[in-house]
């Protein structure tokens, strides 16, 4: 049985996730499909690199993972299939697997120009249903990558933010994504932050640090070393990006003392 | 392995979906579930027949799909089991088969009177459960229709809204339905609009075509060829219904050129 | 092939539940996985035990149930794998199962501490992944619970709120819960209101019962026996929570006439 992880800005209340779905199954009708998330801001390319960025490694190898965050669809973007760490994906060439390409030593990538192995006609709105959907399909069932199109050197990455450091002891970091508690997902890694600090996040000073969400005390502001390996800024039982009214790319300043 | 997919206006957050599910696998363990959407707003049948309409053919013969949407549940609507083009339904015979029923040329339905396939007791507020997910279930495994009940002649159906055409090139459509990105789906086919155009809607005048999302100018409205066969109403990076303040039922003018 | 649900507060934005699931198909890709629900408010762990206890039962007896709704993560709270009704659970022990072990007769619990079952490193933000979701997995593939550690007699219980016979004919209840469609579980049974009634749900009398949401008349109050044996307050067409403002935990006045 072929694992399939679907990752969309699709949402869930139309018929496109469906669709998708329906199409993989005529081609392989014992997939086992995991959504990702399609809650995706929508067209928001980065966001979606970073949430793929933090799963697909749990996945067995072998799994093709079919991400769809796709503003430039019918317009002259590539379509995507590649390799990394022995897993598939099958994407737009915008982007979306940054975090994949940067995590993985091994990747290869192709692009996807084997007609025969789309869904006709192609709706130049819809592509994942009519492209990468039948292709995720295809290579479920084994097709060689190399058998959908010419190998693509240099697929489309963006810039991932690194932190920078002003001086020694002042570093600035930005953050990267707000999860569904409020806790504002940041660029520092808790090896940035080895010693006492203060940080800037907004109007808002921190000088805590925690070693899990419910330790703080009501209301505090603290960092905490979050499971993907970025420090976060949480409130206990609250929105920190609410309370500070931050969100993704908004900058953070460290000061070590 | 059977697929069963499910259409509902549960939503996610309450045990709904889930019981529908735990009650099939008890009598059908082998099964793959694909969730339609759960999302559709409640109790709106139109919606939900529209939804299963624009996905449904594209799954594999013999899948199963359970849809209930069920202003009605309780009082006497009947259960409906049907098949049309090699696939089945299991619903309340409220219409919300009416764009699959449309589709199909084949379709034979029958009323659900077989209770001995129930989940005992049936309850008056939750038939998902105890009547429509069993019958779903029992169907996966090979029962016939005939032996659910008798042949139902005239199910339900909801009149699907059709262009009118005024003058020879003045055209009056509809929205249909409003995606996740705010895109007015119509009932305008892209043949219904064959040369030059003026669309009003609401207060807002299109005169342009694109063939894809990202080609209209930021701003700028236009009409697109959707992927489900429909011209839909749309606006580079935005939502045409937030900013035309329209949603389904409201009215599209045509004035062909 | 065996079932595993999963219950938690993550929302279906993040990579969280696809974490999880990544996890546990690494280690038995042959599951079936079914969501109860990801949208529990978060931290409410009643919320959370409510829920479930509303389902679990619906499924095969092996299912293994994960729920994860943890404020304590990483803090002094144990984890714990139990059985009963010939089911598993995994999840911490903040009385996230009190409905579980209050309907079933069988059950019993034990603090998981094999850490060699668990995903290194163990996050201290995140369980669900490290040591849940593992845990859920290796059950699944037919581990006893008491190779996960040692018997934990005392699990964590909620108390489950009772109604109060006040009176003779004088009942105090609650709302235990809010559905998708506004409807007010409460936790009275329709035995308790053997008779004609009058109920003071916030400023509103109710003294209507009908058999279906479809019965009563636009705008009217009523009580119905709902799904899982609660009566519930509904409205016709409308969201009675929304219409009476009230929430889990508000009083309900019963006078019997």
């Amino acid at each position: 049985m072929a694992i399939v992880t679907l990752l969309s800005d699709f949402g869930l209340r139309d018929h496109f996730v469906a669709s998708m779905k329906g199409v993989m199954l005529g081609l392989n009708p014992e997939l086992t499909f995991v959504d990702i998330s399609h809650e995706i801001p929508p067209q928001d390319v980065f966001s979606a690199s970073f949430t793929l960025g933090q799963t697909w490694h749990l996945y067995p190898p072998g799994t093709v993972h079919l991400a769809v965050v796709d503003p430039g669809v019918g317009g002259p973007r590539k379509a995507l299939a590649a390799s990394a760490g022995g897993h598939f994906f099958v994407a737009p060439d915008n982007g979306i697997l940054s975090h994949v390409f940067s995590a993985a030593e091994d990747s290869a990538a192709f692009e996807i120009t084997a007609e025969h192995y789309y869904r006709k006609p192609v709706s130049a709105t819809f592509q994942g249903r009519d492209i990468f959907a039948p292709i995720a399909a295809w290579i479920s069932r084994g097709i060689p990558l190399p058998q959908l199109g010419p190998a693509l050197p240099d697929p489309v990455k963006l810039p991932l933010p690194a932190i920078k450091r002003v001086q020694d002891a002042l570093i600035q970091g930005v953050v990267l994504a707000v999860d569904h508690f409020g806790n504002l997902v940041t660029n520092l890694r808790p090896e940035d932050v080895p010693r006492a600090f203060r940080i800037m996040a907004g109007k808002q000073e921190i000088t805590r640090r925690c070693a899990t969400y419910g330790e703080g005390a009501a209301g505090e502001f603290f960092i905490v070393a979050g499971s993907t390996g970025y420090l976060e800024i949480a409130v206990r039982n609250g929105s920190a990006a609410e309370r500070l009214n931050m969100k993704p790319g908004f900058p953070i300043g460290v000061i070590l003392q």
